[in-house]
C-alpha cells in the first residue's frame, strides 16, 4: 500500500483532559469518515504541556501502556477503523517514565511504541526532569499501511534519528511535537525559530527521500510558576514530500483538521534520480558515535 | 576572529581556461579590495564541467597539487592578501585522481585540502569514472580566519558529513558545487530540485548551528556527446546563518560577485538556546555505519 491518507489534528489544548479527549473523538470520527488511514495527534495531547515547570505532582498523571488512556485511544481506533498515533506520559515503572508514542491499528491493537530518544531541557521545556531517555532506539513501527518512522519533537532536530529510521526501511517520518515561542523573543527571532523548525525537517525529507509529517499544537498555554511568559504554540503542522516540497501547511494560530494524501512510491522514484543511500561513506562515519572529535 | 567577510564568485564558465582564470583574477582583486577575507569559487572552476561524459582524454587535464593551477591560485591569494578556496582535478598518482578543494592562506601557502568523499554518478554527472573517493575524511581546514568545514557538491546531500565537520569544531561549512537542471525536466521538477538543494543545506545549518556557504556556477554547458541536453547550472549561490536563515542569495541565471559578512560567534549563541550537541544519543548511533539496517 503506497497511497496513504493522513489525518492531522492540530488542537488548542486546555486544562480539561476529558474535554480534550471528547473533541479528539469527534475529530477522529470526522477524519475517518472522510477516508483517513492514519490520524496523528500532537505530542502529549491529553492536556497542557506540563513540562513548562518541574512539579513532582505531574508524575501522578503518568500511566502505564496499556492503561486507561491507551485503552481509550485503542477503542477510538477500532470504532473508526483507522490507525491512530498518540503520545503518552508513560509510567514504565515506579519513578521511571517516558515520553512515548503509541500506534494503534484498525483493530485497536498496539502496533508499536516509540520512546522519545532525545530529551530537551531549556527554559519552559524541562523534559529531562520528567522523561527517561528512550531505550527502544530508532526502530520504525510496522503497520497495515506501511513502516512508520515515528519520533517525537526534540528528535526532529537530529539528522541521525531520521537517517536511522530511513536505513531501517521507514516509509515515512512522523513527528508529533509541542513547540512554540515566548513573547520574550523579538518577531525576527520568532520567525527564525519557526522557519528553522520547518527547514530542518524538510531537510530530513530531502536527505532521506521520505515524506515527513509534523503535528504540533496551537494556542497559548501559561506557565503557572510565572517564571516565563508561557508558550505560544506555533501550529504550522505540515506534510512535505521526499524532496522537501510542502504538500500541506496548517495555520500558526488556529486549530486545524487536515486530510493529506501522499504516495510513498514517490520515494523509490526520487531515490532512483538521487541515489544518496548508494554513496554513503560508511567507512568514514565511525566518529558519529563520538560526543566531540577533539 | 569571528567576523568573516566572504567573497563569492558565481561565474559562467567557458571552454577557454585561460580566459576563465583571467576573469577570476579580476574578480578576486575586486572582492579583496572590498575587504573579503575568504573568496570561494565553484567546484572545478577551471573549465567546463567535463563529467557530463566519460572521456579518457579528460584525464590529461588533471594536475598534481602543488602544480600549475594551484601555483596560479596561490599567487592570486598572496598578491591580494586574501584566503582563497578553489577545487581542482587532482592527479595524485598515475591513474589515481580526486576532486579536491584547496584552501590557500593570505601568504599563498596551502592551509589544507579536502578530497570529495561522496562521488555521484547519474546521467550528466559521471563522476565515479573520474574521481577516486576521498580518503582524508571529514577533516576541517585550519586557517587564520577559523576552521573551515569544506566539502564539495554531492557531499551537500549528506547530513553525516556536515555533522562530522561540526563535531570536529568547524566554524562554518562551505560547499563549492556544480549543479543544475536539464530541460528534460518539467518546470515543477526543476523548482523542486533547486529548492531541495537549498533546503537540505539550510537543514545542515540548523542541525549544526553553523553558517553554510554554497557556491555554484551559472549558465548553460552543452553535452558534447549529445546524449543529454546539457546542464543549465542554476546559480543560487547562497549564505545562510546558523538557524538556516538566508543571508544572501545569488540569481539563478546571471554571474554574481557577492560579499557577505558573517559572525561565527552567532553559533555559540544559538547553541546555548538550542543545545543539540548536548543531547545526541551516541549510544544508539552505531548503525549509522551500516549500509542498511536489514
Amino acid at each position: 500500500m503506497s497511497k496513504i491518507r493522513l489525518g492531522i489534528i492540530q488542537p488548542e489544548i486546555n486544562e480539561n483532559t476529558l474535554e480534550n479527549l471528547t473533541r479528539y473523538s469527534r475529530s477522529i470520527q470526522s477524519l475517518a469518515a472522510k477516508g483517513a488511514d492514519l490520524i496523528v495527534l500532537p505530542e502529549l495531547q491529553n492536556g497542557p504541556y506540563f513540562c513548562q515547570s518541574e512539579d513532582v505532582a505531574n508524575f501522578d498523571i503518568a500511566e502505564p501502556i496499556p492503561g486507561p488512556s491507551s485503552d481509550y485511544y485503542a477503542r477510538l481506533a477500532k470504532e473508526n477503523n483507522v490507525l491512530l498515533l498518540v503520545t503518552l506520559f508513560e509510567k514504565r515503572g515506579r519513578g521511571l517514565c517516558h515520553n512515548t508514542a503509541v500506534v494503534f491499528g484498525r483493530d485497536g491493537g498496539i502496533r508499536g511504541k516509540y520512546r522519545k530518544m532525545h530529551i530537551p531541557d531549556d527554559p519552559g521545556y524541562y523534559e529531562k526532569f520528567y522523561f527517561t531517555p528512550g531505550d527502544i532506539g530508532f526502530k520504525p513501527i510496522d503497520t497495515e499501511i506501511g513502516r512508520l518512522g515515528v519520533m517525537i519533537c526534540w528528535d526532529q532536530w537530529y539528522p541521525e534519528g531520521a537517517r536511522l529510521m530511513a536505513l531501517a526501511g521507514a516509509d515515512l517520518l512522523i513527528y508529533p511535537t509541542a513547540i512554540g515561542y515566548t513573547t520574550d523573543d523579538d518577531p525576527d527571532e520568532i520567525k527564525r525559530q519557526r522557519e528553522a523548525w520547518i527547514t530542518v525537517q524538510r531537510g530530513h525529507a530531502v536527505a532521506n527521500n521520505l515524506h515527513v509529517v509534523a503535528v504540533n499544537r496551537t494556542g497559548y498555554e501559561p506557565d503557572h510558576t510565572k517564571a516565563t511568559k508561557g508558550i505560544h504554540f506555533w501550529g504550522s503542522s505540515f506534510v512535505c514530500g521526499p524532496q522537501g516540497e510542502i504538500l500541506a501547511m496548517g495555520r500558526e494560530d488556529a486549530e486545524e483538521e487536515m486530510l493529506v494524501e501522499i504516495d510513498t512510491e514517490r520515494t523509490d522514484k526520487v531515490r532512483h534520480w538521487w541515489p544518496f543511500l548508494r554513496d554513503r561513506r560508511i567507512d568514514k562515519y565511525g566518529d558519529l558515535t563520538l560526543r566531540y572529535r577533539d
